[in-house]
Order: C-alpha cells, then structure tokens, then sequence
C-alpha cells in the first residue's frame, strides 16, 4: 500500500471529454451527466488506492453515497475537455467527505463538489466503522488543509412543510443500476425533469441531493417541490405513496438556478 | 484531404470503457449506452475526415441518422474494454451506410451494426446529393468489398398493423439534444423500458430503430407494440396522437430478445 501512495498522491485527476448526447439544448453538459463524471472519478481514486468496490465487495462491503452537493461558475460545453480533481477531505468513523474540483486543463475552475460516502456491510446493509477497516488505511488518503481547496458551501438542511405534488412517475429498466436500484444519477435526471425549459436557458448555480432509502425498479416515485425564493427550489422524492400512507423518503434535492 | 485519407485509412478503432452506471441489472451495457458509443465513434471517424458535424455545420449541412441495426453475440460488462471499429460501407446519393463492429481488444467479436445517414441542409431540412458536397470527397472514404465485414442482416421493413397502445409519456429537460429534438438515444430508452425485467434477464440480440420525423421537448410520445412472435417485437412511436389524429409517426424499432 505504501508504494501506491508514493505513486498516486492524494489528489487525482479525471479527464473528462464532453460528448454530444450528453449536452443540453444550451449545449453544456447535463448536471446528471457531470454527476455521473464525479462518480466514476471517485470510483477510480477509491479502487487505485485499494479501496475501490471491487476489492470491498470481496468482504462484503461497499460505497454508498449519502450526499452529492455541485455548485458550478459555469457548465462544460459540448466537444469540451476538462478535468476532475477528487481527494478525501476527511474520515469520521461512519462516514468520509470527498470533494471534488471540476476545471479547464489549464487550471480555470469550473465548479466544485462535495459528497458523503458511508460503507456499508452488504449483508446487514448497516455502516461500518472506516477506521476499523484495514487497519485504518483510509486515513492515510486524507489530504492536508492546504490541499483541501473547495470553496463552496456545505451541504445543507431541508425541511419540507407545504412542498406540492408535482408528478407521479414509474421506474422501468433503464433507471436501475447493477444492485437493482434506482441509479443515482436517474434521480438527478427526473428532479431536473420537473423544471421548466426557461429555467435552464440560465442554467443550473448549485445542485444538492440526499439520498435516503434505496428504491427498486418499478416503485413509483412522487416529486414534491418546495419553493424557497426565486431562484431555489427544494424537491422530495418518496416512494410508494398511497392514499393512507406517505410512503417513504427516496431522496432530497436543493436547486438554485442561476 | 490526400495526407488525412493516408494518416488515417478507412476504418477507425473508438475505445470504450464500460461505466458503472452504464450498466444494466444485469451487469451488462444498456442498449442505449452502446448506441451512443456508435454514434460518437462515427462522429469521430466522419471529424477526422473533414465531414464531421463542425465543419459542415459552416455550409449549414448536418447528419442525419436514419436507420440503425445493432445486433450482438455478447453485450459488454461493466469494467470491460472494447472496441467499435466503423466505416463507410457505401454512398449512394442522399444516403451513406456506414458499417460498425464492436470488438474484445484482442478482436474477439461482440457484435456488429449498421446506419444509414442523410446529409441535410440545415435552412431546408431536405436531403443533398452527397456526390456533389465537397467534390465528392466521401467516395474516397469507401471501403473496399473486402473490408466491409459486416456479417448482420440489412435494416428491416416494419408493417404496423394491430399495434397496442402500452404507454403515453411525455418528454422533458434530459430528453432534449442541443437542436431542441429529442435525442436519438433516448428513443431507445424509452422504447426499451416497455419491456418486463425478465426480457432482459436473457439480454437483446438484435435492436433496429428508424427515425422518421424529429420530436420536440414537451412532445407527448406514445409507444404502439406489436409482437411478431415469442422473442421479437416491434414498436411504433407516434407523437401527439389525439382522439382525432393519429399523429406523426416519429420511429420505428424491432427487438430481438435473446
């Protein structure tokens, strides 16, 4: 282990080449596109350093992201490349912050992202404790303060009081990922989905999203919207609401637009 | 062009790696995925040549995909390498068929597809005599009968007789492509996830779509099946069919399952 940390650093960088289908009518990449980017950059920093699904599903263990928070100066456009930089910013026990820092090649920020992994034990579905696994190595990942640049808030709270109903919708084949979920990114897709065209001629400023309970294919999903001022807006996800019951929180999204 | 057409050849080798979340439940790459994977290796291969969307976007010309057959002996699993070899199989007049193979690194075949395109005049949105574009510089990119190894049936004929109606949706936000239309790709989503999880559990063989007529976000799609016996079936997608009009028809798509 000690010689891939000589080899790796603690910061590594994930080139990204905007594709055509993954741009929007404004030409910029889709925020779920971007999302999914910011995944499989974290994905591949975990497994260089060992700690990647493939070796964890060995003892039964593996990455469940619990928060993902983007907040963009500006979108990516089509034919573009641009780098993720991904590093751990911190481990506490059950849970460790990722950040992320989405720039031009040569250095210009684009954007900047947080997230919240747990591990899990996938036999209980129960968080494990980080600092007992492997003997605490993932600690030796953690960048120092200087390193650690991400200037963008934390993730926020949500309270939902009177957030409306605004579509119904089933889940079918392609929004369910290798577990049988619902894939991450899906979500991302149908909350941006309930907006209107104008909304993202201006584009989207900072995207949140929590995720809560797994869902599975074919579990319909309610969208809750919830204003906050002009320009931000909060969303529910439940699923399987019935006329006698709430169903269940999925997640909780946070959009403001520029 | 004479220095590009010996830099290059005639056939392109596009690598792809198999995302995550590009993955069905399954484990294997979603149809849809793949499709998109085509689509970028013939933008490419078109771009290094002098006939990519770029340059002729600047003689208001443009691409049109008309027709598309994938059929595969094996689908990709996620973390695989492969490849998508493609060329252009023949010109003639308003079309080009440009022929794909989907390849393990060390050549082993996964599968194979053919397209049919049309070069558009971006003002008129009718079709051009590609003979007389450039010179008829495509002809130089034609390969020859011995390297045209496409060993798939030709695009099929649909005849929509008694299809059923199984499901209205409407198209939003991520359904759109930078020209307003609803994206190739996701056609195939859609038209797929009529289909019940057990269909997949065996996979697809074979996939063909034509595009008949550009839908537009907000556009109310409705998806007509027809089975033509235990493991294929065809669909016919209508937009914004009334109880007066049958609407237009935007695409056709067969599907053999395994």
């Amino acid at each position: 282990m000690a010689n891939e940390i000589l080899n790796f650093g603690k910061i590594d960088t994930y080139p990204v080449y905007v594709e055509p289908f993954h741009v929007d009518f404004t030409g910029r990449i889709f925020m779920g596109v971007l999302g999914n980017h910011l995944l499989n950059a974290a994905g591949n920093h975990s497994q260089k350093r060992g700690w990647g699904i493939g070796a964890l599903n060995e003892s039964h263990h593996t990455w469940v992201l619990s928060r993902l928070s983007i907040e963009m100066l500006e979108m990516p456009c089509q034919y573009e490349h641009f780098e993720v930089k991904t590093w751990v910013e911190s481990v506490i026990k059950l849970f460790t912050n990722r950040n992320f820092a989405i720039q031009r090649p040569d250095g210009t920020p684009l954007g900047y992202a947080r997230s919240i992994w747990a591990m899990i034990d996938m036999d209980t579905r129960r968080p494990c404790d980080l600092f007992s696994l492997y003997n605490g190595d993932i600690l030796n990942y953690v960048v120092s303060e200087e390193e650690n640049i991400c200037p963008i808030d934390g993730h926020g709270r949500f309270r939902f009081r009177d957030a409306e109903l605004i579509r119904t919708i089933d889940t079918f084949y392609s929004d369910v990922d290798i577990n049988g979920h619902i894939n991450s990114i899906k979500y991302i897709e149908h909350i941006l989905d309930i907006f209107p065209r104008e909304r993202y001629e201006k584009g989207i400023r900072r995207f949140e999203i929590a995720y809560k309970t797994e869902s599975y294919l074919g579990d319909r999903l309610s969208l809750y919207l919830q204003p906050v001022d002009e320009n931000e807006f909060d969303v529910e996800v439940r699923k399987n609401v019935t006329a006698d019951s709430a169903g269940d929180v999925v997640c909780q999204a946070k959009i403001r637009f520029n």
